[in-house]
């Protein structure tokens, strides 16, 4: 059997595949306990609060946006709303693995009669439920095995935060998912990883599980069951492919020698040695979200600025491109009072845009930036709309003593008014996934419109040239740091828009390296053209690889 | 006391001011009844069941949008689960009133916990329970006097579908109210019923009840308890400025004599009588979800039939522009599968994106409308974001024999690549509202965002000259179906850009057609181009009126 999706995570892995699955039993209707019913409450409580804490503890192992969301799930399972319910249905008679399928499956009901997004929360509701009626049993959760003999393609129909949050690439050959676009969690968490990856697979979850799987996340190909001689041959290509990729080392350049610097998008403390190991030169983008979320008190400016030098050290030569918070009402923070609900949370008051009514949190954060005092740290804000906020943003900074200041282009409007927003600033880093997000109107998280997220999408490639046109008029620097940077043919079409660094996940770093090294400026802005005059995604990428032949002979 | 805030309907309304709140007496703690429990629970299922019926009664009446969040919240007032609950509390003593309180405070109080999106079910849910709790006491409903003696100005700090539905314009002198932007729910409300309004007005629920009121919907000016000689001005000079622009009358044009059809946006039939009379050419968005909204069973071709023909013989000289069913995740249909719930319906599966999934309904739609056989019939689809997607809905709709096909630009990349989108079709009209919402990224239903909602956004402007542009190059139409079309000097430069057509609220009909009756083409052309010339929507108005000196003599 032979499957097509859309490769985001480049590689060939393979290995006995394991489909997630959350099913549990369903507990037998009516079925009751023996003994007195105060331990058996209190074994069901106990259940409930290991779950709560395992999903807590999950989402501190985790941080970044994984944290938050196994947060808010683990908050549900600690709902007194439930545990009464729990309680009382136990009181009735009922064991505690039926009480608490019935007290959760009441609850899932009433939020999926309402349809929309209560339909949402409630497969939230249902994942708790299983894992705590599978602690009751003492089944293993729904999860992943902790030590496989070998390294297993992962097949999901989607991957929840909870899943990948504690997932190693010793443990995980691939993941296919049947969900999910380019820019999904899953995509974005694999090349994090740098494990090869498939995503928007239609019929995934009907491979049978445990038979051998080789996925690759270049061609978007998933063969179940190849012959021996086809995987032996994918993988001495792979690792020739590592080897040539190797030769090429030193900062990013193109074969004529112009300098583009090759940075890390970074999440996290934990993410620098990676990032370094893989040679960025600097860090295009540091998401501070860690910092917040999941606390009940803000940090401290001394933690901030700890946490700041730190990314610095990492890097003692390179630049450190810091995002200021970026949070929306889809992800609510204990210290800044929440915004009313919102229909579209990603439509809606977020990133600079909720520091306009609550500047404290960002003022203490840019204390923090200012406290560290060093030239090579730059400070940019994410969803600026327009040249008045970046100048609002601006002000701020400079009333702190930051020099260095930018922000993101990700949303439409700032793309095509760059040239506005670029007078109030001194440089711009263009954030592909969610530009694309809006210019197409389509949520990233979507995998039944990943064809909209494709990053060759000639209207994403106009505004990036928009973008990068008015930078170089103003004579100030524009960068990328969303996902499409990762590509090693659109990394070197970027470049030839001119965007004069690129930022990405580490693993995506040596194959970026080697292509841009392959090819001139020229064959880059040649590329460039020939890719916007294209209609389609397809043709624009297939367009641009005639101009980058290179490419092809690196097995890129 | 003066307020401001952003005007959105134009004219000056005043009268006394009735300040919308749905405040209703909390039921006392553990209130209990007398006699029997089952004519006490015959009592709370009456009541429950009566605010059902009425809710989905002015859905019914008030069609369009409105009918399918008001279906929405009939369905929660009959929820099984809680009227078990309900049931169950009186069984334990509670009197009705009080167990209804309970019940849906409970129900609120869980969805509230869960923060987001359930924090805004949680407020639907609360306004449910008042109304049953009314309806139990005998109170007026929260609502609206029925037969007020003179016209007042309704206050408030939002206005629900359910508290718009039923309004007329013999009742409401204007329109203000705290939240909302200039395509909110109100404001849009506001130009169909040619009421003037002014939304985004910090401090407006503080007006007290009673008090005179007025309101000029086209500054932003809330006066309150103006001096009874400004009242007399204000209101002799809107009769002057109505019995000027009557004297402008028959086809739209420029005062050179340029020709700029001026069409209705028309969202039933019901409208069709009121955009006739105010003058409207033909009709430039005739939206057609009146006929799939809150039915259990899709319209037959014949009954689709039979309203589009109704629609043509409302103008026996003009164009009809039909757009195919504009629905997502937000709107659910009982005989379309429901869609995921997704995270942000806006950037979900909706317009034409659902029926490349469920092709059904739209074949329907396009046989009903290839049956009226009418070349003044011309069809045209939502939320398209590629030529592919074009190409695809043209070859839907020649394969059913139509031959006039179009499709709305209110996506940003169609925009940007409205040359490619144009190569698909016949003929391309841009929906400013949701290009404005996607181009900023920002919910147009949220009142804090308002100024990025504003139509004179120069990024905003942006995007109408590329599509326009794209439209004269390519010898087809270009018209224009947003609310921008309904600001006389907006629509003049919106002419200068390169519209062939304008479609609006027919209240704003008359203002249009004398603002760009007054100028030349050439003046449309210089306005349009210093507005582009601006950073900020506020100066792009002002320098585009310096060039349309006409409009101010108006009084427009």
């Amino acid at each position: 059997m032979n499957l097509r999706g859309v490769g985001v995570s480049p590689g060939v892995g393979h290995g006995p595949s394991y489909v997630l699955s959350a099913s549990v039993p369903e507990p037998p209707e009516g079925a009751t306990y023996t003994g007195e019913a105060e331990p058996e409450k209190e074994r069901a409580i106990a259940a409930l609060t290991q779950v709560a804490g395992e999903l807590e503890a999950r989402g501190n192992q985790a941080g970044g946006e994984a944290a938050e969301i196994l947060k808010a799930q683990a908050l549900m399972a600690d709902d007194p709303g439930l545990v009464v319910r729990v309680r009382t249905l136990i009181d009735r008679g009922l064991a505690a693995p039926r009480a608490v399928f019935d007290a959760f499956t009441r609850y899932q009901d009433m939020l999926a009669a309402s349809g929309g997004y209560l339909g949402e929360r409630a497969a939230d509701v249902a994942d708790i439920r299983d894992r705590v009626v599978a602690q009751l049993y003492g089944h293993a959760m729904p999860g992943l095995p902790a030590a496989p003999a070998e390294p297993y393609v992962l097949v999901a129909r989607d991957l929840a935060p909870a899943d990948t949050a504690l997932l190693s690439r010793e443990h995980v050959a691939a993941f296919v998912t049947e969900e999910g676009g380019p820019t999904s969690h899953t995509a974005i968490i694999a090349r994090a990883m740098g494990v090869p990856a498939v995503v928007a697979c239609a019929g995934a979850t009907g491979i049978p599980a445990g038979v051998r799987v080789m996925v690759d996340g270049t061609t978007g190909d998933v063969r179940v069951e190849p012959a021996e001689s086809d995987v032996a041959d994918a993988t001495a290509a792979a690792t020739a492919l590592r080897a040539a990729l190797s030769s090429w080392q030193g900062p990013g350049r193109t074969a004529d020698g112009h300098q583009v610097p090759l940075l890390a998008n970074v999440g996290g403390p934990g993410e620098l040695r990676d990032a370094a190991g893989a040679g960025a030169e600097g860090i295009g983008l540091y998401r501070t979200e860690f910092l917040f979320l999941g606390r009940s008190e803000p940090p401290s400016e001394e933690e901030q600025r700890q946490a700041y030098e730190e990314a610095l050290a990492a890097f003692p030569d390179g630049k450190v491109v810091v995002r200021t918070l970026d949070v929306g009402a889809d992800k609510p923070l204990a210290f800044v009072p929440a915004p009313a609900a919102e229909p579209n949370p990603a439509l809606g008051e977020r990133g600079l845009r909720r520091f306009r009514r609550f500047p404290g949190v960002m003022e203490t954060q840019l204390g923090a930036l200012a406290a560290v005092g060093s030239e090579r740290l730059r400070v940019m804000a994410p969803m600026v709309a327009t040249a008045a906020e970046a100048a609002w943003f601006a002000q701020m900074c400079r009333a702190k003593g930051l020099t260095d200041v930018g922000v993101m282009i990700e949303i439409p409007a700032a793309a095509l008014r760059a040239g506005d927003v670029l007078a109030a600033v001194d440089f711009v880093s263009i954030g592909t996934n969610d530009l694309s997000q809006y210019a197409f109107a389509a949520d990233r998280r979507l995998g039944a419109m990943s064809a909209l997220h494709d990053p060759w999408q000639p209207a994403l490639l106009d505004l990036v040239a928009l973008a990068a046109g008015a930078a170089g008029e103003a004579g100030k620097p524009c960068g990328i740091c969303g996902e499409a940077a990762a590509d090693p043919a659109l990394a070197c079409v970027l470049v030839g828009l001119g965007a004069g660094t690129l930022s990405m996940a580490p693993s995506a770093l040596a194959a970026v390296r080697a292509g841009l090294g392959a090819h001139t400026l020229e064959q880059c802005r040649r590329a460039a053209g020939v890719a916007r005059e294209q209609e389609t995604a397809a043709d624009a990428r297939a367009a641009a690889r005639v101009h980058l032949p290179e490419l092809g002979r690196l097995g890129l």
